[in-house]
């Protein structure tokens, strides 16, 4: 099933919504982009990845990644694609221009993910990594490491990846063993093993960037020991000139539920060449800005899934006859009824419809905080914070629903490898694994930004919702501000009940997420609506009627599941602390 | 990693909670089964499953079927533990006696099922839908035929399939186009083409019985024109000895997300071999013999996956260190702590425990509900008639839910092949499409059963759980009876809104289904802490601690959920019909 680039509905978010172009003007680090070169660039991008990177959408699935002696093959037609993308010069978009990008927003960056993503994501993350690595060695990196690595990240003639899980750790990185030794040269000698590297080889490019966590030499223990290094796949000398391999060798290729057209290497690092980079002991900080970064693009995963499952299941229902409408034959001159006609059908398209158009609302709308938070806006930065988390694990989870709604659509068609459905969901099932699984962004969320700030963080994000919806003349204004109602009272309740027990807040973080993320939906569903409402009376465009009635299915149909977080989380913590190990 | 059979809870729901011995004491058409000869065969399966399926499931998965000329072959020793599943007699051990059989009740292949399933599903299903051919064929076969299949059915010499779908038709069978003629011997020649045919084909056993719908000429359109037929895939004689190949052949084997292990055919039927079965034109109703039987399969299915997902994540969990309890650490003698301490992991493995033991009861009654309905109880068949479909719907939705759980509580490693929660989900995810989807189940519960009864068939199950919460004494007995109010005012509610528009009914159903669901679900808890509280008094055996536990947890953390399904459903049928064709 192929991938359309749904080009009316990104514009009407970007520009008609959030007002883009409002936005990019007042950056100060970027260039401004007005509503024809938006429109210009999301044309560009919708031609490549529609001719480029749809097409290898199965085949990549089916054929795969394969290491072949030192090195790993991705699947037929892959390099041939990142050839053209960085041809056309798609790496450097959002990129400082000192370092040869385009100097437009970081933002322009998130829309071309979003393309990218959704028309062949095991294909997008050899590219999205590299924007990780190249914002971390922007914001950290000394200037002879900029002029190093920058060019060629900006330009796209090498990738980078981000490495930092090991056998025995990922979300602990307090415990991790590599270890870089300092050598004569004035670098470092690097040595341990890294698993789950995302892109840690392939034959696209013939460098690649690892940004890796170490530990030196009488480090400190725990988090507070751990330092960030430049371990480049070849060696480079003072200019960059590629001078031979360095001793990063891929000791495996996990198989994997989905994304085969990735390459997820177990690395071994055997006394590497190694910069470091940032102060020393305080790589975990430096990391967070790949990582803050790589949880905004894995958000985007959640909605390509979502938007390539309500493709392929609306294209099928709309064609698929099966059975009559529950009132008498709808289309009595075709022997049974588009599925289509039917409601719970519909049902799940239109959790589909509004969780993808709803999502891309939300995930541009963070794309243009962190533009702000670049600038060094704190407003933004405090945003950003708790927007992150929420959108990471909501938009990821919500992937994996859409994605399995869409296997579900087509019945037994849906789990046989035609149609696509079944790939889309494998494909999405990693996104609440990597980058921090959702209950550590719950964690996060709820536990270090809400509790740790004692509400502080959230307050401003709760208000900007309630002032929105005072204003508001749409009908649904009453009942985004009921729903706003459970999530500050949930908030405060549980803000005390951390102060007696620490664990309600793991108790209740996943919910507590779930529940604050589908009332923030529903703040940009009423943005939305209000948007579409002031454009009928101009227009009557099919686009914006569907849009207030996709808006009055959010809230009578999905909005309402925050009943049942509230309900499921007000159990608290006793209820899962009660059985002792033999109990379990 | 390795499935373990739950010995211990199967004896606790059957014969603590569900008290079986007695319920099959009462069984007119089937030998008593006592708590000796209970624990026997459970303790005989248990070995049997273990030491021949559980090995096979990751080959299994790995290796799939592969269509060589005209026959298919399974994974490596799938033959072997086939020979010895049938020289141990497994296939007989609910048929009746004058073919066979030993004459046990139903329920007790439901006992098997589940062992079999959870160590091996793709396996499981070869056996599993000889059970529904036998069962058709011993309710609507002639004398002749009977005697011609059953023994070898029964023995297990045979398999069976059921071929309903066809490419353009599977829910709605009254399109099916394949054809039987009356020829000159007084059988039919079949043609058309079936999709979806699981163990469609297989190197197993000599002959494969298929049991076809289709039409014959001059039929009625529509469901009332089906009829069923008996089609061996080996021509046999009126004495049952095979004397060549029908015209039978697989066109093709599908390429599905899971459950590779198990051969899903398209079946080419050229002009093959035919006996009617059942009265003409009475097909469908006949087959529903089949399919009823196949849906509590399925539910199995959801429980398997539930009960090996809960069994791959608490080994993980009790062995993976990685971070510190939220109040510090637990084991400071460890680098970290164990993934128990943590409250969210401990809400992922209790959720898939909860669900896991509380189908466990739900399944075991509704089979010991079809044993009785067997010997054509009144209210048995009435009471079958709602659970069935909220059974298959409820365990199989729960079964993918608890698998992509126990991919989650093991992060990146859930993803990989290594630990088999990835193909757990892969094998999970088809529950809810085949034997009637979810949303089928659910028009058949609400539309059918519950609207076409004018709320008749569900009265009787409200009663019972309402008498039973009112005499209980267990502090959950007011939770469950405020869920029944919510579960009985929906069902009335929707009573009403059905009259002024069908539409109500499929716009209300999925969520209608899993609140009927959850409340049944926590009737089946409030039984077993009762008989764990009763047991305490008498035993500190851990089991019965933990079993109050979970039930504590699942009125606590599960069973709020009803909650959010009532008020999305509330939301009604306006708000899903009102897009436009080109507005979706």
């Amino acid at each position: 099933m192929d991938y359309i680039t749904p080009q009316r509905d990104i514009l009407f978010s970007l520009s008609e919504v959030l007002g883009y172009c409002a936005h990019s003007t007042q950056l100060q680090n970027a260039e401004s982009v007005d509503d024809e070169l938006l429109a210009s660039i999301l044309g560009e991008a919708a031609k490549f990845v529609e001719a480029e990177l749809n097409p290898l959408y199965r085949s990549g699935d089916e054929q795969g990644c394969r290491l072949e002696g030192e090195t790993v093959s991705t699947p037929e037609g892959f390099v041939e694609a990142y050839t053209r993308y960085i041809e056309n010069g798609w790496p450097s978009l959002a990129a400082h221009s000192e370092f040869g990008g385009q100097g437009l927003p970081y933002s322009m960056h998130t829309l071309l993910s979003e393309l990218l993503g959704s028309a062949n994501w095991s294909w997008s993350m050899y590219a999205g990594l590299s924007q990780g690595a190249l914002n971390t060695i922007f914001a950290h990196g000394r200037a002879a490491q900029k002029q190093r690595y920058l060019p060629h990240l900006v330009s796209g003639s090498w990738t980078g990846t981000m490495c930092l899980t090991e056998p025995h750790c990922g979300t602990d990185l307090g415990m991790l063993r590599t270890r870089a030794e300092p050598n004569d040269n004035g670098g470092y000698t690097l040595t341990g093993n890294k698993i789950f590297i995302s892109s840690g080889d392939h034959d696209l490019t013939e460098n690649i960037v690892h940004i890796v966590l170490a530990r030196l030499p009488n480090a400190p223990a725990g988090t507070k020991g751990i330092s960030l290094f430049i371990v480049p796949k070849m060696r480079i000398d003072e200019e960059g000139n590629i001078t031979g391999r360095n001793t990063v060798n891929v000791g495996r290729l996990e198989e994997k539920m989905g994304i085969h057209g990735n390459a997820t290497c177990a690395l071994n690092f055997d006394g590497a060449e190694a910069e470091l980079i940032g102060p020393p002991h305080q790589g975990l900080a430096c990391m967070f800005t790949f990582m803050n970064l790589a949880r905004i693009g894995t958000s985007i995963q959640g909605l390509s899934h979502c938007e390539r499952a309500y493709q392929g299941a609306l294209h099928y229902a709309k064609d698929r006859l099966q059975s009559r409408d529950l009132r008498g034959a709808a289309r009595p001159d075709l022997p049974a009824d588009p599925l289509t006609t039917h409601p719970d059908v519909r049902r799940m398209l239109l959790t589909q419809k509004a969780y993808a158009e709803g999502l891309r609302l939300m995930l541009y709308d963070l794309a243009c905080t962190a533009d702000l938070a670049h600038e060094g806006l704190d407003e933004a930065q405090q945003k950003l914070a708790i927007l992150t988390p929420i959108a990471k694990a909501l938009a990821t989870e919500l992937g994996i629903e859409c994605a399995s709604l869409g296997v579900q659509v087509l019945g037994g068609h849906g789990y046989i490898r035609e149609w696509g459905m079944e790939q889309n969901l494998r494909d999405a099932r990693i996104g609440s694994l990597y980058e921090g699984t959702t209950g550590i962004q719950a964690l996060d969320l709820l536990g270090r930004k809400i509790v740790g700030s004692n509400g502080a963080l959230l307050r401003p994000v709760l208000a900007h919702i309630d002032q929105r919806a005072r204003r508001s003349d749409s009908p649904h204004a009453p009942v985004l501000l009921n729903a706003l109602a459970l999530w500050r009272d949930t908030s405060e309740a549980l803000l005390l009940a951390a102060w007696s027990d620490p664990r309600e807040i793991g108790a209740a973080s996943v919910e507590y997420l779930l529940l604050a993320g589908h009332v923030l939906l529903g703040y940009y569903w009423l943005c939305a609506d209000e948007t579409a409402t002031a454009a009928t009376a101009q227009s009557d465009e099919p686009f914006y009627r569907a849009k207030r009635k996709t808006a009055h299915f959010y809230f009578q149909r999905l909005l309402p599941k925050i009943e049942g977080y509230a309900a499921c989380l007000r159990g608290g913590a006793q209820a899962l602390m009660a059985h002792d190990d033999d109990e379990l």
